[in-house]
Order: C-alpha cells, then sequence, then structure tokens
C-alpha cells in the first residue's frame, strides 16, 4: 500500500520526463552521484524535526541498525562530511521512503523519485542560488506544464521579520511553519493558529501579517530596504541585499517574468538558512484532463549552508544550495493529460518486426533479425515457428512497431526483402546487402532440420 | 557495511555500462517496468532456499509486513500473477539487496544492481531461449570485456543423468546443488561430497561423473541422443532434443563458437525447469590491470516454468526465460581496466566553460551563458564574480572540459567570443549572433549595479 509496480506505459513516461529532468542537469555541469537506500539510523535522526515518525526502519538482524533514506539532501549532506568534499555540484535522481499517509491521487506514494540538483561550496553570493532557479525556469519550460510562478523568499527577511513585529528568537522556527501554511489557509486563520496555539500577542500576529502578505519584483525589495524597522535589523537587510542581486542575476537570465519575492513562502524544513523558493503550477488544463488534479508545489529548495557541519566531526561547514524536482506531481499532470488525450504511449523503441508471409521460414526470420540486431537495429519478431502474416502485423499495430520487414519465397529468389510501412500499407523491396544473400543461400540445409 | 556511495566517476562509469546494456535490451524490443524495492515477506518467503536468511526484512512498525526485494525475478513473476499477464517481454534494472558477507574485492555488496530481461508467455521451444542467449552474446561483445564462454544445459538433461545413475528423485535437488560447485572444486571434491555429505553410492557418483564432466557441441548432443541408457529417459530425451534445436538456432545466429553445452552447469536456484546457461570471462587481460580480479560468472540464466504459478491462486503457469547480467562484476573489471590505463573518467559532459579574461564582467558572462543553456549547450562558469583567466582555463583541465569561451572588452566591441580549444590551445574568434549582440548593448547599466 502506498507502494506500486510501474507497468511498461508508466515506465515509459517516467524514463521520458527523468530523461528530460537529468538532461537539464547536466546541461549545467552537474555530476551524478548515487547513495546506497539504506543508511545508518543515526544519520537520519535529528534531521527532520516531527517528521522523523515517517522514516522507515529495518529490524535488527545483527550487524547496524539501519533505515531507508528519507530524502536525497541528508545523505547528499553525509557524502560531503565523510569524504571532506568542499566542492562540488552533483545531481541524484532515485527513489526515498516515506511512511506517510498515501495520497495517490495528488501524486503521494511512500516510495517515490526525487530529482535534486545541489551545489556545494563557498562561492560569490547568489550566483549559484540563480543557476537553481534557471534550472527549474528551463525545466518546467521543456516539460510544458503549462504557466506557472517561483516563488522566493529569504530565511533572513523572514527571521527579520519577526524579530522586527517582536518575536523572541525562540519561536522562529515554530512561527515561520505557521507562515508556511498561508498557500493552504486563508490570513486570517492563519492569524489565529499564532495567536491561539502559538502564544504570539494580536499586535505582533498583525504586523507580521502586514509583511508577510507582500509579494513583487524588484520594487518591492528596495521598497523594505528603504522600510525604517527592517533595514535597522542586520539579517533582513542581508536577505533583501542579496535578494536585490539574485534579482539582477535573473534579469540576466531573463526570468524575472516568472519569479514573485514572496514574503508568505517559509517552506516547512529546519535546515534551509538563506534563499528558498517554490515553484507552483497557476492553473491546470481543465477542459483537456478528466479530473482535474490539485498538485500543489512542483519544485522547490534552497540554501542550507549548516547541515554538512551537522556530520563533520570539527563542525567544519560547507555552503549549500539545491533544488528538488516533484517528479510525481509533474509524472500524474503528464500522465492525466495522456490519458486524456487518447494518445497511446510507445513502451518499447522496436522499429521492425521481422515477418514471413508462410510456413518453413522460421530459420529465414532468425538469420535477418540476427542481422538487424547486430546492425543495431531494434528489430522483433514473433517467438512461433509458422505464424500467420496478420497476426503478425496487427502485433505490430498493437505495439506500434511502424515497419515489418517481409521476406517469402519469392524475396527469397529475387535478393530482396519487402519493408511495409504498416500505417500506409505502402511497400518497398529493397535488395539485401551480399552477405546476407549469400547465407540464404545455405539455408534449405539448416531449415529442413529445423 | 557492504554498501557504498557511488562518487562521479564510479557513477559515470556505471552510466555507460547499464546504458549499453540497456540499449541491447531495448533493441530485442523489451518494455521496461518497475516494482517497488519493498516487498511483502510472505512474497518472498519460501523462494529462495537456504538463502532466505539473506533477506532484509524492515521492522514491524504498524501495517504490513515488508522486506527488501532480494533479486528481479520473484517481483516479476508476483507482478505478472497479480495483474495476469500471460505474455511479455520485459527488462528491470534496478538495485537488490542481502545480508550477505560483502567480498567487495570480488564486486559482492550488500546493495548491488541487476540487470534483468526476461519474455514471459507460452511459445514454440526454444526461440526465446536462444533469444537470451543472443542478448549475452551481444552485450559481452559489445563491452569489449575479452574472450567468453557461454556454457549452457538443461535441467531435464540433468535430472535424466541422475535417474539413469540410480539416484532417488528426492535427491535431484541436493545433487544438483553438488555438480554445482564443479566450477570451483575438482571431480575428486565434488565426488567426495556426493559420496559423504549426500550419501550417494560410489558407483552412482562415478557415473554421474562420467556424465558431468563432458561438454562439446552439437556433436556431443547426437552422441549422448544415441547413448542407450539417457536415450531411454523421458526427460533427458526430451531436453537433448530441445538442445539440438536451440544450437541451430544459436548457429543462425552465428554465436555457436563462444557456447559450450556443458553437463556440469547446475546453477544454484531451485526455480529452474529447463534451459540453463551461465557465462564467464575466460581470461582477464592480466597485462593491463595490476591485480587480477577473479570474477567469476558475468551473466546467467534460464528457464523457470514453475514461477508465475506460485502467486497465482488457481496455480496457472506463465512460461519464463530470462538472463541477468552480472552488472556488479563487469564493473569491477572495467573500473580496475581504467585504473590501470590512467584514464580518466569524465564525470560531467560540460562542452564549454564561459570565462572572462578580466574583472567586471561578471554580467557578461551570466548573460552568455544563459544563452548556451537556452539553445541546448551544456556549459559551466565559475561561481566567482572575477576569477582570473588561469583559474578558468585550470578549471577546464581537471574537469576535461574541452571548449572555453572567452569574452572581454575587446570581444565585446567586435561583437565575437574567442572560442578555445582547451587541449591544442587555437582560438578562433566567432560572431556572435544578433540578438545575444544586442543584449550586450544594455549591460554597462545592469554591470554597474552588480
Amino acid at each position: 500500500q502506498g507502494t506500486r509496480d510501474h507497468p511498461p506505459a508508466h515506465a515509459a513516461l517516467r524514463d521520458r520526463l527523468l530523461a528530460a529532468v537529468v538532461a537539464c542537469f547536466k546541461r549545467h555541469g552537474a555530476a551524478a552521484i548515487d547513495t546506497p537506500v539504506l543508511e545508518l539510523r543515526e544519520t537520519l535522526t535529528g534531521k527532520y524535526g516531527e517528521d522523523a515518525k515517517l522514516i522507515y526502519e529495518l529490524q535488527d538482524q545483527g550487524g547496524e541498525l539501519l533505515a531507508l533514506r528519507y530524502d536525497l539532501t541528508v545523505p547528499f549532506a553525509r557524502y560531503l562530511a565523510m569524504n571532506k568534499i568542499t566542492n562540488m555540484k552533483r545531481y541524484h535522481v532515485a527513489k526515498v521512503y516515506r511512511r506517510d499517509n498515501p495520497a495517490t491521487t495528488r501524486g503521494r506514494y511512500r516510495e517515490f523519485y526525487q530529482c535534486d540538483f545541489d551545489i556545494a561550496g563557498q562561492f560569490d553570493p547568489m550566483i549559484p542560488d540563480a543557476e537553481c532557479l534557471k534550472i527549474v525556469h528551463e525545466i518546467l519550460s521543456d516539460l510544458q506544464l503549462g504557466d506557472f510562478l517561483i516563488k522566493v523568499n529569504d530565511r533572513r527577511i523572514l527571521n527579520g521579520v519577526f524579530a522586527v513585529c517582536g518575536i523572541p528568537e525562540s519561536k522562529f522556527i515554530t512561527t515561520c511553519s505557521t507562515v508556511d501554511k498561508l498557500d493552504k489557509m486563508p490570513w486570517e486563520e492563519v492569524r489565529s493558529e499564532m495567536v491561539g496555539e502559538k502564544g504570539l500577542s494580536p499586535e505582533a500576529a498583525d504586523h507580521i501579517g502586514e509583511y508577510v502578505q507582500l509579494h513583487g519584483g524588484l520594487d518591492l525589495i528596495e521598497r523594505l530596504l528603504q522600510d525604517p524597522k527592517l533595514s535597522q535589523n542586520k539579517l533582513a537587510k542581508e536577505g533583501l541585499g542579496d535578494m536585490k542581486l539574485l534579482f539582477e542575476y535573473l534579469t540576466l537570465f531573463g526570468i524575472t517574468g516568472k519569479i514573485s519575492f514572496d514574503l508568505s513562502l517559509a517552506r516547512g524544513l529546519d535546515y534551509y538558512t538563506g534563499v528558498i523558493f517554490e515553484a507552483v503550477l497557476l492553473q491546470q488544463e481543465n477542459d483537456h484532463v478528466e479530473e482535474p488534479v490539485s498538485v500543489g508545489s512542483v519544485a522547490g529548495g534552497g540554501r542550507y549552508d549548516g547541515l554538512v557541519g551537522m556530520f563533520d566531526p570539527k563542525g567544519r561547514k560547507v555552503p549549500c544550495v539545491g533544488v528538488s524536482i516533484g517528479i510525481e506531481r509533474i509524472f500524474s499532470i503528464l500522465e492525466q493529460r495522456v490519458k486524456a488525450s487518447g494518445e497511446k504511449v510507445r513502451t518499447t523503441e522496436t522499429q521492425v518486426l521481422v515477418a514471413t508471409p508462410h510456413k518453413h521460414l522460421l530459420a529465414v526470420r532468425l538469420k535477418l533479425i540476427s542481422e538487424l540486431w547486430d546492425a543495431g537495429i531494434k528489430a522483433e519478431m514473433l517467438y512461433k515457428k509458422d505464424p500467420k502474416l496478420l497476426k503478425q502485423l496487427q502485433y505490430c499495430e498493437d505495439m506500434g512497431i511502424p515497419l515489418a520487414a517481409i521476406v517469402g519465397e519469392q524475396e527469397l529468389t529475387d535478393g530482396v526483402v519487402k519493408l511495409r510501412d504498416v500505417a500506409t500499407r505502402e511497400e518497398v523491396r529493397m535488395p539485401f546487402y551480399t552477405r546476407f544473400q549469400k547465407c540464404f543461400q545455405n539455408l534449405e540445409i539448416t531449415e529442413s532440420s529445423g
């Protein structure tokens, strides 16, 4: 439950999707790494806050205490620290595991793919951060998912806001997780959670509300840099300065049209320390799908400068920024779209079916298909001694195989193969090359013994 | 322990290797499926005989009792039965898990890849079986691993041999597993295990010895078909008849030169019912590697007509034949070879580094690289505001990036990019297209604010 087999049509669509994402990661010069599905339990403890209860643990059968990885970020940080790597651009596409309540219609499973791209290293500010946003932009554009928006914020700006609103530092993280709900609840509800559950004063909550409902672009950044209170806060000033720089780089990339500086964006995870971002699709093409799917965010990420240090015995920090593409959610959208369009996803890549029109020609088919395979051509034949031609052509139609290479007595005599376009039924006779023809001269002997 | 991270050089080599294997599987018209890493414990019990103790079990945290998959064959059989599929050609490349004593020098790990190709369905005899052998032949040839031999046998022939040697049917499986050791021990030791541990009579053991030390080709098959005792055994006769047919098909495929009908081949697993095979490398190119690696078999498989029925409530059988490529062993050979040759495995595919020869040109680099990415070119730049040209060229050499696109003041004025071949140091000046040039005219403004 919450895991699933991927039948060929799934797997083929998923392969195409993953290929597009990986192509983008490679275009940006990332190297692949692979880490084990099994991690030591202690590596995962204390990294996911409340979500720790969702970690799958392995039975103690002697040896180390193990768990299934929960994401790809913590293993990456563990990998960097273990190998004392201070500088790396990597991608990782792999499955992660969560003992969650699966919401399969929204593309949430207990076993699912993550596609992560991360840049580790001490660099000049906002250059790698800008590249992560460019990557999100490229992937969502490439996949033609419709209109999208990338919300950007900075944990330092949020913390600055909390500080100038008089929130004690001990309540920053819990206030942050309440702000994070603004994409699912109206402000009134978020406000009452702040005052009720989190114990903020109504005035502080209202004050926060004035800030976190703001969103815009460079103009908003400039305005907040002039804000009499916020401009006095060191963290906020730093964050806003970097945000301005980020927008300049994004302008050079030509992608600010899809970027929104949004103070309500908080992101759930504790480990973010700077820029955070999240991409949402702006509308489903509802006229094309039967049931509209609410998919939420399709990509997210941010800067986490402290995580690697948690795994280093001396606490040495390696600044990191990364992005995770929500491939499962994107997959459910594409799947719905394919279903609605009635398009048939080809599950194989076979180019030609080797066929014979009458009996006693199995040897001819075996010989011909072997030549085709050796020439790198994707070819199939039916595993029957004497299949009917109709059955063979039917198989082509069922599997979407575009061509049939037909050889009968007449073709053997003439030294040709009849190449048939399955869709149009057009046929051309093509001579097959000498070596092949020569082989057929000796076929009688082999055939008679078959 | 026994699991490992795959750093970029590993991951890149592995990707190439897997790509070659998958290309072959696709060439033969297979569709991909994907099954969960987690299976119900009950699915795996009773399938692996003594090896069941090597299964990783998950802790009971409420919900179903789960285990990590041990191979890809049992999940495939479970998948076919669950979905009532009677006909399918699929490949699956994924990791499996075994609580084994890792022998990492021989390429044995607790987490490792399997690459399986299987044909399920009721077909005319030996046609799919021959294709599996063709696939092994193609892959081992493509990978240029040196000389190899594919040993072939049939469980029915082995059982026939046991029967005519007077072994009771109850001892077939245990005798089979002793015969299986002939590739690691001399006959004398195998014989004494038969007589000592397995309780066979010395005469019966000697009699078996006469058969299982035989190997050859069509001639041997013909001889055994004439064998006065064996030809009287129904199972052996069936097996030998099919073996003859198989050799005819393999002759048409032109691969009998690397095939040996070898009566000592037994294969460990219980579920095989017909043809079995195993590929071994005949020699390591020892002059090229520092330490010769003993790698054992690099591919194996066979026919298992009963496994799917074990998962079907009504016991309906789906005949299957499949092959598994020993990718980890092949990987250790390739890795040793790369290490010995001193060849540097590129971990990224970056085609060009965007570089600037002096200060205040970050905006130019960001603009140019963005254009390149959008044009689908794999490009990188250093994440520094003002990197030295030497550092940038050094990065190209370290990472094996073949080209540097250099833009300085002079190039900006002339509207060109200087394209430098990193290895030869040759440079050509190339005009960049109008849209790009236009962008640069406005760069002063942006640059000054950066």
